[in-house]
């Protein structure tokens, strides 16, 4: 079994040694550079452009404005296109603006020959600008007086989803006797993805066909969005995915590949590129939603949960993006994770503000909707004075769950598991009860937070991917996956995939990390954390397919049939047993034979119309310095259940990344704003993600229950990690002082204000 | 019909505007550049180096000799692999040699950050030489003293071949009386196939795959080789092939691809280039065989050819490349193109000298072979006082030839209308008759020359092809081939066989003008005049696939069967000739069906066994100036019989680049060399190739009878155009002066020695 080893990564050798060529490696040597000119407000009008200084700097080769732009609105959520028009994505921006929604917004662009001449001519562009007032929050957005962002949605509602579960109602619930009744307004707030390489696209022409070189997640869709954005057919673009240096999300949004493509074509097909600064990157691509909601729930005094209410609101910016989606991801985890016996309301409004857009980003809402799930819960469980652990198993979600509104489905149930193997990792028991009475400045917590994911967009989106392989006469085997490596080892499992499936060591196949959407079997991208699940279905088939084809070739040079016939370690054996030939062999003489020359090839596509969820916990142990306001984590502990493992090294190193993720977003990740929506903080030094003296050593384990619906009982694994954290930092802060924070980050300033108002420092002392 | 009409080449557009990459535009930004040191004598053994100097040349990165590189002997020439060892390619050459075999050897290489330091350090490399005489000629190298070049071939000959057909023998026919016989000595010189983009490689590594993007027209070829050269599976190196800038056959050849892969694993996986000079190409790489040829033939009074003779000396210079197999291609020519009634007996040796290396190039030995045959032949008219046009419609080959020893068989035949259809367009019998008894100095003839040429290398090697389509969404189809565009238009005529085979616009038709060894499908590559004949084929039997999985779904859209759908224009009809829906509709449900996605693509392999003659004919008329010894070709007309024209105006330009490169061949151009074997003329200033003023109009006729083992009733026409000119203005210089001029090229020099040795000029002038 090749599935489930821990092989090193397959592009190890590469990214250590500077080999893997990124999309900065692979641009023309000649490449124009494209500087953004930007608004300099966050609401507001383009009335006209002065460009005389602009143009009169030496190397700017055109200077191109909201004005010249066709006149086409696209969308840029990565998502599946639909021929369902109803369920398109939401086309509300064109390639340049001439209505400012952002701070930032794209409103000219000067290409010159060097970026400092660029970057010298964007900064003498004279816009003259109507400015209309910023809008900073979804509540204000949705004041009948408040500026409609987008003509064609007056009330700056971009959606609107709400559902309601169980035959009872919450007002049942309340009158129940003997319950308990908890509610809280939470706040979670924006923050940026921080992938490591930048935001950079180059375009350029070979005849008549647009080339994009980009660092995305989605380069079918990106193919798509540049065809609709620049109104010419889809294949007329050809899209290269490289090695890419993370996404997490914001590279699942079209951001900039629509307008290189656009621009290339505006100086005769001269290879453009556009390369966003950190700066950029942080203030003006997307960001994680800020959300508010007001949430009530009810239990009984044994701790059976009754009801909840949840209405939220989601600030999405001044574009659409991928916002629809988001709120309606982020309320459907409350069902999928707890059992009202009663009733379940939601309700969600995503609402266009001044504020960045925001889009898709790790755990795609899950994070937020699981921050205030689980506040609630432990808020819940500690006006109970029970045990929260003990609360969660009492009302989690059980094997075999349904979602009644899309049907998803449990096949595979390990979160009991996964709590039990936390619980004695961390010796729950022991530290809640050592934890109890704590007095003195520095105290100590545990808490935890669970949650559920999908292992892919079905059914609301399609699900579909594919794959090809060659065989090569030394009997190694290209893979040409259209799903994507964005760093996160996707290459390395189908890697191991390919080699279980076709029956060959993992050193005889070869995946081919670049995506091109010219060639490359089609797939919709790296996202969703469906990948493993859907594109390793893809690929496993075309491993049985090619196998086959392997095997009935053997057969025909040994004059046999194919029946009986298996492959172990790139070896052929018959129904006895006995070495028949190599792979090797056959690959050199199906190449070469003079009588029955073969290319050998498989392709297959998977159409999938299965879905399962992932589960799991984090068990977070701090220490909280109270005259600081700091929090200093001790443990963190995630325990997955995400089916089997495909490989478990790699496995360890996605969860670290994501509770890394997670850990910024519990104690100091935030995009602050001024009242004209200008970001604060839009850099590396003022935005605070963990360095490694933040984090503690991260303890990753999983619950391996294979997943019938998977191809090697794999489920989701790729956003999952980040999801947790926040919530179970929040809620040992709960254990160790009793005090509940409703809003992330968990700043030292905003603990001191808590730990002030709850008596714990200053006059009000009560240590 | 898309087939048969003159659209314009696919890659026009890119190549006009520049968008069109090739090596040079794919190379790393921070490539280092390679220098060969190459040897200053053609014969000897390198003792050592001082490499003092070059070592202390700032921005030298490394620095390495024959005395590093893997002790492994591999070949070069562009063959496909044989199963059969004794059917495999001559090994007879390292990556650098210790062993001088030719002026120019590659001995030591020189890796510096930029080229002038490479260049200076390279001039500084000192070597320790022993040197030997050097040998030109294949009679020196055969004499029983003469130093071996190869061990493993003491003495000095690569290959003999020989061949005899008929019932009687060349003694019977001398004996027959009343009977003419002519004999002579014949000698064509090495020429160079002056590709316009010079031999240019680069190499770098990804992991522990090396990828080389290199001009050649064999990709799949050069990855074996490099893979042979360094002693490593093949598949882990990687070639891909750009636009290229011609190749003409020297391309056909693996000339630095493998030392340039070794390089960068030599300097951890950096990127190096090897871009050889004009210099070194004309000097160092391959060359066309310069043969010696002492011929007899013997015919009837009447004009029937009864028995020839031919013994022919290769001269294949240091190395075997594809030496062992073009001599033998050129005696098959006389074979293949006259009956002698009583015997044809051909023995050919191929022998190493230290000329530079001669292999590949456009005709593959044939001109030569061509060129003797077709002066003998005019050589006996002429003794014969017989019309050379009617001696060949009484002996040339006929309908249904077939090649005793090889079974090449001609399917279709147009030799006789490609005659008569030259005879008329340029009114022979008159000017015949007109320039019979000419006097004075300016005097004018007309002559000709007729071919045979096989439409692929079956039997000799093998026949394999194929292609991959993928549909995509806006119903354009992209296309892979394996084989290769080099600058003749195989794109264009692939994209018409796609559009014709699919049943699309030729502007819904995509190819991928880029052959990437690890995804592209397998092909051998550009060269054997094969690809429209056997790569057509594969790219017809894809499009046929394609289209039955296009018509499926469309069936399948609407709920009924496929039989009586067919596609035209982009368009799928029913039975009833109703549109029912197009390609552009199958394109996007397919892409998008939330019940059914399927990825459409199809994959073919063709295994060729099937070989079909091309034939043609060129005519010639000139005007030659007796006292300045110069020919003034008036017109030149070749004819072609290579069946099925697939693009009309693409095979007229096949046809002029192929005309112009016989008529250099014809008057001016040939590789000099002084005794040590010593280039003297390696440089387009003193190596003379036609210019636009010394060409007259080329005009081009095609007899289209179509073949039917071809996938559109096509043949051969690749090489064929350069096969027949020299000889046809050879002959028409007899015509006009009654001189037999029995070498190559008609230089003034040349004309002046025979003119005088005939009395034509000076004291013993007789105008």
């Amino acid at each position: 079994m090749t599935v489930g080893q821990s092989i090193p990564r397959v592009d190890a050798h590469a990214k250590v040694t500077g080999t893997a060529q990124y999309v900065g490696d692979l641009e023309p040597h000649d490449a124009y550079f494209a500087k953004i000119v930007r608004a300099p407000v966050a609401n507001g009008l383009v009335r006209g452009f002065d460009l005389t200084a602009a143009q009169a700097v030496p190397n700017v080769v055109r200077i191109l404005t909201c004005f010249d732009v066709p006149d086409i609105q696209f969308p840029t959520a990565g998502h599946p296109w639909s021929l369902d028009p109803g369920h398109q994505d939401i086309s509300d921006r064109k390639l340049l603006n001439q209505r400012i929604r952002v701070w930032g917004d794209e409103i000219a662009v000067v290409i010159a020959r060097d970026r400092v001449s660029a970057e010298r001519a964007a900064r003498l562009v004279v816009p003259d600008i109507e400015a209309y007032p910023a809008i900073s929050t979804p509540q204000e957005a949705m004041q009948p007086d408040a500026i409609p962002l987008h003509e064609e949605r007056p009330n700056n509602i971009v959606a609107r989803t709400e559902f309601h579960v169980g035959d009872g109602s919450f007002a049942q619930a309340v009158d129940t006797p003997n319950t308990v009744m908890v509610s809280g307004h939470y706040h979670v707030p924006a923050v940026q993805h921080c992938h490591m390489e930048l935001v950079h696209s180059v375009a350029y022409m070979e005849g008549d066909k647009i080339v994009v070189i980009s660092s995305t997640q989605i380069p079918h869709i990106v193919r798509r969005v540049c065809g609709q954005a620049l109104g010419i057919p889809w294949s007329k673009v050809r899209v290269i995915k490289p090695y890419i240096g993370g996404g997490f999300g914001n590279k699942q949004d079209v951001l900039v590949e629509p307008l290189t493509a656009w621009l290339t074509t505006q100086v005769g097909g001269h290879a453009v590129k556009v390369e966003l600064t950190r700066e950029e990157v942080l203030g003006c691509t997307r960001t994680r939603h800020a959300f508010d909601w007001d949430v009530q729930a009810v239990a009984t005094a044994d701790g059976t949960l009754l009801a909840r209410t949840y209405r939220g609101f989601a600030n999405q910016g001044g574009y659409a993006s991928h916002g629809h989606a988001i709120a309606a991801n982020a309320s459907n985890v409350f069902k999928q994770c707890y059992r009202d016996r009663l009733s379940l309301d939601s309700e969600s409004f995503t609402v266009y503000t001044n504020r960045p857009t925001a889009g898709a980003m790790r755990g795609y809402g899950i994070p937020q909707g699981c921050f205030v799930m689980e506040a609630l819960t432990d808020d819940l469980a500690y006006a109970l004075h029970m045990d929260p652990l003990e609360f969660r198993l009492k009302n989690c979600v059980e094997a075999g769950y349904v979602d009644p509104h899309n049907g998803i489905t449990m096949h595979s149930y390990g979160l009991d598991q996964a709590i039990a193997k936390g619980r004695a990792a961390i010796d729950w028991d022991r530290k809640r009860a050592a934890y109890q009475d704590q007095t003195g400045p520095v105290r100590r917590g545990v808490g935890m937070a669970i949650f559920t994911y999908k292992s892919n967009v079905h059914p609301f989106s399609l699900e579909t991917a594919s794959c090809r392989m060659v065989l090569h006469e030394d009997g190694r085997v290209s893979v040409q996956m259209g799903a994507t490596e964005i760093g996160q080892g996707a290459d390395t499992v189908f890697t191991q995939m390919a080699a279980e499936s076709i029956g060959l060591p993992v050193s005889h196949i070869d995946i081919q990390s670049t995506q091109d959407t010219d060639i490359t079997p089609f797939d919709t991208g790296a996202y969703g954390s469906r990948q493993t699940y859907v594109c390793g279905t893809a690929c496993k088939l075309t491993g049985q397919s090619l196998r086959a084809k392997i095997l009935e070739y053997a057969a025909s040079m040994h004059a046999r049939g194919a029946e009986g016939l298996t492959i172990r370690d790139g070896i052929i054996y018959d129904e006895a047993d006995q070495q028949l030939c190599t792979v090797a062999e056959v690959g050199m003489e199906s190449s070469y034979s003079r009588t029955h020359s073969l290319h050998i090839t498989a392709e297959e596509t998977y159409h999938c119309e299965q879905n399962s969820f992932a589960t799991g916990v984090c068990f977070a142990e701090i220490e909280v310095d109270i005259p600081l306001g700091q929090i200093h984590v001790l443990r963190l502990v995630n325990v997955h259940d995400s089916g089997k493992i495909i490989n478990p090294k790699l496995a360890e190193a996605q969860c670290h990344g994501g509770m890394s993720m997670g850990l910024g977003y519990a104690l100091s990740e935030e995009l602050l704003f001024d009242d004209a929506c200008r970001p604060l903080n839009a850099n590396l030094l003022d935005y605070k993600i963990p360095t490694a003296m933040d984090t503690p050593d991260l303890e990753v384990h999983f619950v391996e229950i294979e997943d019938p619906t998977a191809p090697y009982g794999n489920k989701a694994l790729g956003e999952p990690p980040t999801i947790p954290v926040a919530a179970a930092v929040r809620n040992a802060l709960l254990h160790a002082t009793g005090i509940s924070v409703n809003s992330l980050p968990l700043t030292p300033q905003k603990l001191i204000e808590h730990f002030r108002e709850a008596g714990l420092l200053g006059g009000n002392r009560h240590v």
